[in-house]
């Protein structure tokens, strides 16, 4: 299960990649029915200047359009970095049955660190989480990223 | 200041008469800037079978784009109804000011009824609260929405 989860974070992290060139912080999600691959979106909040245009986000509302509804039973949601309360919310709005996650974020994390909204029995649906896959690449990623900005901003070593 | 919320909510509880006619729950979200309105959404999540398309999440979306900005600072999301735990922390995600709401939502809200994401000093932004204006009106167009669809299960009175 471990091997099978670590499969589907290199999805995601490939996905992150994408971010980058466009300026978004390196952060990929990948939605699974079965195992079959429905989306696969990055970060894209700077290149369209959209605050709601999280990795999560995108996934979510192109798995909705591949299955031709918003109820998203079934599917699981592999994300490189521990959701954010508006993208955990999502999971639950939409109804996804398993969230597994790369890194933690202790900043800003809603699936286990500042809250657990996916793990909440007052709501209406609840979200499997297994977090920590791959924690270090997929932390590394965003470490990179973070260096290889405050390096441009000081104009290089 | 509450009269001028009131006209606000106003607008908002319009916008929201415009989800039932395709079968979405009404809630309305207006954004100010200023006195100007700059974005007015109702929930689509129905008609468009999108999770993600609550009011709030619409109207942040129009109003980032129409700022050409995911950076919604100075900004007011009017919503007839307390915002969900994705909506609530989309408020944080786009930096918005004050969030207003109409009925408060003791199943999801995430403004102080279940949470109170907008008001969370651990995150990197707070969003001022003011809920329960015309609240009475606000609930009550849900509870007549919900009341219909019970009547037409049933086959009419």
């Amino acid at each position: 299960m471990a091997s099978m989860y670590e499969d589907l974070m290199r999805l995601a992290i490939d996905e992150a990649r994408g971010a980058p060139p466009h300026g978004d912080v390196p952060v990929g999600a990948v939605v699974l029915l079965g195992e079959r691959v429905i989306a696969s979106r990055h970060n894209e909040r700077e290149r369209r200047q959209d605050p709601t245009a999280h990795a999560e986000m995108l996934a979510l509302a192109d798995a909705a359009k591949e299955l031709g509804s918003w109820r998203l039973a079934g599917t699981t949601l592999v994300a490189t970095l521990e959701p954010c309360p508006m993208c955990a919310g999502a999971l639950v709005a939409s109804r996804v049955q398993r969230i597994v996650y790369g890194a933690s974020d202790p900043k800003a994390g809603a699936c286990g660190s500042l809250y657990n909204i996916c793990a909440d029995p007052r709501l209406n649906h609840e979200v499997d989480v297994v977090g920590g896959i791959l924690a270090g690449e997929t932390g590394g990623l965003l470490s990179e990223f973070f260096a290889g900005r405050r390096e441009a901003v000081r104009g290089g070593p």
